[in-house]
């Protein structure tokens, strides 16, 4: 069982029946397959006698994504099993528990979340999430302080970056988030409603001078070990637990890329407000639920960062006066700037977001899609001169009004 | 003779003789280690049938830098000879031919260039090198162009920094380029006589910050593969033909830090005319040919630089308005800055250079030392504004009057 295949239920039955300590030798398991199939198996392994539960996840060796299929290097289950157990050591009770690698096979088996949702799902029925911002800026602030040159010896961080090379799935990123949105690519899913604006996007020299210059830095700045793809659709969560799952895209690079792409995915939720028919007031005070949730995520990850480095910094330089605030408006400059970019390919790139496509009302879809659009563009062309968070949600006010 | 062992002249020449098509197989081959012992064996292998002679550089499995020692890699070797080749690939003129490389001994077999001379020692005798310019800045757009994001496919030159990971070579230049000589590290070499301006040094915190603003780019901008020691003793020269040698330190890592290096040594020779007792005349005329071919090697360098982007960059948004001026302006703060880094560690740091060392009139050599602080000093504080090249010339004029 050590030459790549994808594995049959029985299979994977016999497999969770290998790993110590974990189902009794001679009970019943029984196993669900609830992937989507289009870049991983998901066997879902549990044991009714006592509840016991795990899940196996097997990498596919290509991709499919709307339609389209593509090979897909194996290597991603490394990366996402390896990242894991990082974060795993950073913030254990923010991402699932690896109970098991195995190589060959391209197969985690991992702590099963099934009691939780996918945030975009809870997002989408505007339920709000108390501890989610302290959650997530703690994971931010951890895995991205404790993998860069700040928090990590840099001669072992340099092997680190070694070990997560990633350009298959990094190349995802860079054709599918920084190239094809700027122009008229064939991967694009443009809405007929909203022809207009994305022409405006792919004539728009401003724009395109500032996405080159971050995707730049997406190429070329190793700064920090990140998940990589860290949307609302990574996290799974409820009220008391917030778990990042997926890091399959995880390299080095620019830590606001990261932050980004939460700020990103609920400011997408924020545009698709423009679909909940209930009266204005209620869904103002839900925009407002998730601007303050974007605030509070800076604000404690900006405490959480400083704090970390003062306290565990390894870096002498570092406490060179005026260091920490350069880098950490660097850090908010990229941020604003990912976002932007993270937004944008949302709406008439390959892969879009559940919370505006499923607005049923045409209208009220194409201006939550106009809107993304204002807001990801004017955040993409302020990134270099944002001083503070309030900023964005400023930008966020003037793009609905 | 495969598992690794410091070679004897005997086994040197023995292993010439293993090469196929370089020597007769019956000829008389002799050798003489003409290294220093400080880092490498250097063996000269010479035909005096035939005249033909080649150079056998085997690494030591440690460093001895003024009396001090310490263990260092010998994939230093296995660095050395890949980026010698990746040279080589690129500008074949302007490196010396690796005949082989055998990993398990450390050992590089290559050109002999000894009808050239160090670069440094020619500017010490003040000679001119009028096809150095060209020589130079086409070595360093090519070598850094198509190591770069730009004229490789961005997947390639991520295996490519993968195999160029380099902590330990890494770590000599984040210590004693951008951390001993700005504190009372014990590593320092401060001549007495200067002791006022290097304690000023030390107490300089906007100096500081800036530094630690280079340092950062060091351990994270996987812009190009550098050659990573480009100092004019690394440098290998005759009237008509230039050589660069010795990339034992080579790494991605950004553009300007090579660029930088080569401007800082041609200015620390500039600062070291103190000592020349010529005319004043003939001085100020030596150090005119100096200036001018800083100006020099920067322009033709952008000129070339420019033209393998329009002509043969591999990226297509590579082509967005305004992104290759933005890209050369980051090049140039760059190499301002690290110019200013190399410069000022020469002075008072570990590893001197001669330029200066040698002066024999003690109050010369002070005056020297005083101008490269001040030079590099103004040269860091300057970089994040520098606009063109002219400004690293006037800040030089300034530094000397």
């Amino acid at each position: 069982m050590t030459s790549y295949h994808a594995l049959t239920e029985a299979e994977a039955i016999a497999y969770a029946r290998s790993i110590p300590n974990l189902f009794a030798p001679d009970s019943e398991l029984s196993s669900r397959e609830i992937g989507d199939g289009n870049l991983n198996l998901v066997f879902h392994i549990s044991e009714p006698s006592t509840g016991r539960s795990i899940i196996l996840k097997q990498a596919l060796p290509y991709a499919k994504v709307v339609g389209e299929s593509w090979p897909l290097t194996l290597d991603r289950a490394r990366i996402e099993s390896e990242a894991l157990m990082i974060h795993e050591s950073l913030c254990s009770d923010l991402v699932p528990h690896v109970w098991a690698f195995e190589k060959e096979l391209a197969l985690t088996v991992m702590q099963d979340l099934s009691d939780h949702v996918i945030m975009r799902k809870g997002l989408m029925e505007r339920n709000r999430y108390p501890l989610f911002a302290e959650h997530i800026s703690r994971f931010l602030a951890n895995a991205l302080f404790y993998t860069s040159d700040l928090g990590r010896n840099q001669q072992e961080k340099k092997e680190s970056v070694k070990q997560f090379i990633n350009p298959e799935l990094c190349k995802i990123t860079e054709d599918l988030i920084f190239d094809d949105p700027y122009r008229n690519a064939d991967t694009n899913n443009v809405p007929p409603a909203i022809m207009d604006a994305v022409e405006h996007i792919w004539n728009d020299k401003e724009l395109h001078l500032e996405v080159a210059i971050l995707r730049n830095s997406f190429l070329t700045n190793a700064q920090a070990l990140l998940h990589g793809d860290l949307h609302t659709g990574s996290i799974f969560i409820k009220q008391d637990s917030t778990k990042v799952i997926d890091p399959e895209f995880a390299f080095y690079g620019p830590m606001g890329f990261d932050i980004g792409a939460v700020f990103a995915n609920l400011l997408l939720n924020f545009a698709a407000q423009e679909g909940w028919s209930a009266d204005v007031h209620s869904r103002a005070d839900y925009r407002s639920y998730l601007l303050a949730t974007v605030k509070d995520i800076w604000t404690r990850f900006e405490g959480e960062f400083r704090s970390l480095w003062n306290r565990y910094g390894v870096d002498r330089m570092s406490k060179t006066d005026g260091y920490q605030d350069w880098y950490i408006q660097q850090v908010l400059r990229d941020t604003f700037g990912y976002a932007g970019c993270k937004m944008v390919r949302r709406v008439h790139g390959l892969a879009q977001v559940a919370d505006i496509n499923q607005i049923e009302d045409e209208s009220a879809k194409e201006r939550a899609q106009r809107i993304s659009l204002q807001l990801g563009t004017s955040l993409i062309k302020h990134h270099r001169r944002a001083v503070t968070i309030d900023e964005m949600l400023e930008l966020a006010d003037k793009a609905i009004n």
